[in-house]
C-alpha cells in the first residue's frame, strides 16, 4: 500500500483545479490533511469578495486527501458547506481536515478554513463513499 | 429598480471567478436563471474528471444571479450539493435554478445541472439570507 | 417481487414511530409517495409550534416509504431540512416525495411538507444508499 | 437577562415533544448542551432500530437549548444530519452540542450523539437564526 505522501502527491498530479488554485499541502496523515492558499484576483465575485465556490473547493479537496490518504479510493457523495465571514484578495487561508467517522463503506469528514487571523471563515462536513480499489 | 438584466450584468462584471469558469448566462427572471459552461482541463481533478467544487461553484452563481435578480442583495448562508454522475472535458453543462421558497429574509433555491444527453449530473440546495440593500 | 403498497405496509407494521405520529399514506408508487399527519399537542416545542424534528420525522419516514417501494432495502445517508413557516396544532400536513435521482447504489429524494392552505412549510432532502437485499 | 438553567426550564415546560422523547439536561451553559435520552418502543422504525426522526430531534432539540441559552431567541434556518451506526431499543444516548461559530445574527452548531460504548451514531450540523427577542 502507497503512503498517504504518495497518494496525495499521484493525486495533484492530475487535479488541475487545485494546481490552478495553488492549493498547498502542509501536512498529511491516514485521514488528516491541512493545507494552504493565497487568494488571487481571479477568485472573487461580484461582491469583490472570496467566490463560495473556492471556499467549497479547497474544502472539497482537503477532504479528498484527508480521505484517500489510507490508500481506497474515495469519492464524495454530499457536501455541505455554512460561509462564515468575508475573504479578501491576498489573504492567506490555513484548510484543516478532522475525521468524523471512518466506517467499512462511509466516512464522514468536517473541513475548517481559518484565516491569517486565525478566525473560522467557513464549516464544511462531507460524506464520501468507500471502494475498495486500491490507489 | 434595476432590471434582472441589469443586476446581473452588474455583478458578472466584478465576478472574476464566474469569468474564469466561462460561465454564461442564457435566461435570467426574478427568482430564475439559466447558464451554460464548457468544461475545460484546468477544471479537472485528480481522477481526472470535473472537480466538484467547479460543479458547486457553477450552481453557486446561478443560485446568486437568481436570488439577486429581485434587486435586493443576497448572500448564501448554507448549501449543499449531490454528486450523481461524473463530468469529462470538453462536456456543455447546463445550470438551471428553481425557486423554492421566498419569504421576507430568507429564500431557498435549488439549482441542478444537466449534461448534453439532459442527464442530471449534479443538485444543488441554497438557503440566502435577504438584505434591504439595494442594487 | 412485492408490490408497493405490500411493501408500505410491511414497513408501517414495524415502525412504531410513524404510527405515533399518526402518518396516513394517501399514495404510494415506485420512487413516490403522498401522506397526511394532524398536528398533535405532543408534537409542540418550547415556542408551542411545531418541532422540528417531527417535521423531519414526516420527511424521513415518507422518503423511507419512496426509496424502499422498488422492493430493494434502502436506507438514508444524509438528510437535510430547511424550515420555512411555522406549524400549529391541529393543522393537517401533506407529505409529497419527488425522485430526484435513482442510480444503481445512491438514490436522491425531495420531500415537501405543504399546509392545508397549500404553503409550503419545509423543504427536506435525503441521499440513500440502495443495498441488494429484498423486501 | 435570565441563566441559561432558567431559559431551558422555560422551553422545557412548552416542549412537548422533547418531554415526550423523555430527554433530560445533564449540563447547560452558554452555547452548550449536554442531554441524555432512552430509547423506547414507540421512536422504533421498520426496520426495529430506532428512527432517524428521533435522533434528528434529539439533536434538534440540543442545539435549541445551546443557542437559545445566551438569551436571545433562535429558530434554526437549516439542519442536516449523518446517521452512523443503528440504535436500538432500551439503548441510553448521550447528545452533546459544540459550538462552530457565534455571529451577531447566525450561529453554527454541531451536534453528535455517542451511544453507552462511547461510539458516535449521529452527526448533526445547525444554522441558526439569532434574533433581538430576549427570554
Amino acid at each position: 500500500m502507497k503512503t498517504p505522501e504518495e497518494i496525495v502527491k499521484q493525486m495533484m498530479k492530475g487535479d488541475h483545479f487545485s494546481r490552478w488554485m495553488g492549493l498547498e499541502i502542509v501536512d498529511i496523515k491516514k485521514g488528516f490533511c491541512k493545507a494552504k492558499c493565497v487568494i488571487k484576483k481571479e477568485m472573487l465575485n461580484g461582491f469583490s469578495i472570496l467566490h463560495g465556490g473556492i471556499t467549497f473547493s479547497l474544502s472539497d479537496s482537503v477532504l479528498a486527501f484527508a480521505a484517500n490518504s489510507y490508500g481506497y479510493k474515495c469519492v464524495s457523495i454530499e457536501t455541505s458547506i455554512t460561509h462564515l465571514r468575508p475573504v479578501f484578495e491576498n489573504e492567506t487561508l490555513t484548510i484543516l481536515s478532522e475525521e468524523i467517522h471512518r466506517g467499512r463503506s462511509i466516512g464522514v469528514y468536517s473541513v475548517k478554513i481559518y484565516n491569517e487571523k486565525n478566525i473560522l471563515v467557513s464549516n464544511f462536513k462531507g460524506t464520501v463513499s468507500i471502494s475498495k480499489d486500491i490507489w
